[in-house]
């Protein structure tokens, strides 16, 4: 027996990996609905909002669900810090007729907390996942008391053993091909971050819990590597932003279909912490790695007014384009059918 | 049936990475009298000196084995870059008392030539593979003549194509894990560098050579998955430079069994091309990619006084230390019975 699928009654342990600001209920509810474990990314939502996705997405599947969170620890802003990145921002500014005074204020995003708790309690989701650690003790109790499965991201070895003794279920083992956030929350070392054929055995030697493989799985093969590395799960990003579900925008679509896809780098520079993502204007010109962005989600705030004034043009030059290194495998399906195809390919693997 | 295993009389297709500096006959001669594919690194030897060792070789073993050279173009060395290389070096020379007129002049590694197919042609072995592209056409044509079988490294999906459309019999995927010096030979990009989840899929998809797996396999779940992700063999470093057979100093071994052998970096300090070692303080000090290190090979001269008085301290600091990423899963054992575990590996997956 697997555990996954008797945990979380799925037709086969396939979880759609959460994926903020691209998709919502939509996508969630057909990968559900097909036997897989759909998402809810709750890092960039209001409560509100999350209440909405949960209550939208409860009426379209009666079937098991993952929340998504952040535990980072919010930084106190330091005007010196946001100085400086909106010094190197200045010249898109310009180049936009951008106010920078019209940048927001706030923090972005917004960590797991105590309300956040009461939205799951109305919804009690089969899982819970993390990302950059655990939430406090005291609040991951309160999630484990309403029988939901804590799941958290590891990025090494180290990580997966912390995760395993701060009480987490099940380890998300999140090799460096994967898209989106690193999940790294022990080092800030990014020579540290290693690929799934490297980082699944470690892990596997490492702790007990079972273990969900990322990074960079789009097919049959994939999903086969990842079971010979002892992965009890495979999580999927990027194939499902290419589904119609998801909410990306036009321009993010043509691009992860287009061979620029092929060339992705992590960058902190649409957040503050590394992801990865597809390499554009902004990523080239200041470096991808970038020594002038603030500390995560400081960045996020300034980059929002060039983005959506530079795709009103049509231009992705500074947008977060998110994806894996292998976004050149997505087949561009609907949600519940490439579904069916990862579960088929989990049977048959 | 398996193409390698039929073309080269294997027991089970498994290649040794040859290890230019790293090992010789000793060690190639235990894997192919398990039954592998045991291999000769040429490019840091003299013609003289390969000639010995596929002599030595011989002695020890009827089996078939590999040859590797590397296919670069060499430099016109340029007075301003290796003054800014030993600038840049300087401090250091300075700590140890060295003195800048001791810096061997030479071109470093050769490239393979028309004197190396006359040592072949004594030896005609069952293989001989590149890195860093191909030989010209008239070159390759007589190590193919010889019976050869001819294979190269391939980083992208791209460079798997021009190794196919360029002569190349079969294709050795080198995903970013691997240690050593990157194959890249169509990019200087150190983005398109991908993990081997996501490379081999890329690669079986763009061409219909025969694919070995390299990089981060050092187990039987490493095995297993290579071959889920379209691998007809595989090709493995790290765990056979922790083999006793193996030529590195005692401080080296000592680093790659220390949990230091986790943190590993491509670097360009020691040949001026990006290899994966493990980090040590030049590559701290100066950043593992270094703007002021010189094209490859002529990063590697001003290196060497520096190694040899800091290894004689006891210091592995100044010394290339390449290892992949999953050092941490080398196991000590002899080569022979290594090769026994990774055949035996192959059969049951």
């Amino acid at each position: 027996m697997n555990f996954f699928t008797e945990r979380l009654r799925l037709e086969a342990p396939i979880f759609q990996a959460p994926m903020a600001g691209a998709q919502g209920h939509a996508l969630a509810a057909e990968v559900c609905e097909a036997g897989g474990l759909g998402a809810i990314p709750a890092a960039a939502l209001s409560l509100e909002a999350l209440d909405a996705e949960l209550n939208a997405l409860r009426a379209e599947t009666k079937r098991p669900f993952n929340v998504n969170f952040f535990a980072h620890h919010p930084p106190s802003p330091d005007a010196e810090e946001l100085r400086a990145w909106h010094a190197a921002l200045a010249p898109y500014y310009k180049e936009f007729s951008l106010d920078p005074g019209t940048i927001p204020k706030g923090p972005g995003r917004m960590p797991f907390n105590a309300d956040a708790v009461a939205v799951l309690k109305k919804y009690r989701p089969a899982a819970v996942s993390f990302h950059f650690g655990l939430p406090e003790s005291a609040l991951l109790d309160q999630v484990k008391s309403l029988g939901c499965l804590v799941l958290s991201s590891a990025t090494t070895a180290d990580e997966a053993l912390w995760l395993e003794r701060h009480g987490a279920d099940a380890i998300i083992a999140q090799g460096a091909e994967a898209g989106g956030h690193r999940g790294m929350f022990l080092t800030e070392d990014l020579h540290s971050q290693i690929g799934l054929m490297a980082l699944l055995p470690q892990i596997t030697a490492a702790v007990k819990l079972p273990i969900v493989a990322a990074g960079g799985i789009a097919d049959v093969s994939g999903i086969r590597a990842a079971r010979a590395l002892g992965a009890s799960a495979v999580q999927i990003g990027t194939s499902y932003l290419a589904c119609p579900e998801s909410t990306i925008s036009a321009l993010y679509r043509a691009t992860l279909a287009s061979p620029n896809a092929r060339f992705t780098a992590l960058t902190n520079l649409f957040s503050g912490r590394p992801a990865r993502g597809i390499m554009n204007r902004l990523m080239r010109e200041l470096g991808p790695m970038c020594a002038s962005a603030p500390r995560f989600p400081l960045a996020t705030n300034a980059i929002a007014p060039l983005r959506v004034a530079a795709e009103a043009k049509g231009d992705t030059g500074f947008s977060p384009l998110w994806a894996g290194q292998n976004a050149a495998l997505a087949k561009m399906r609907p949600a519940r059918e490439l579904t069916r195809y990862f579960i088929d390919s989990w049977h048959s693997s």
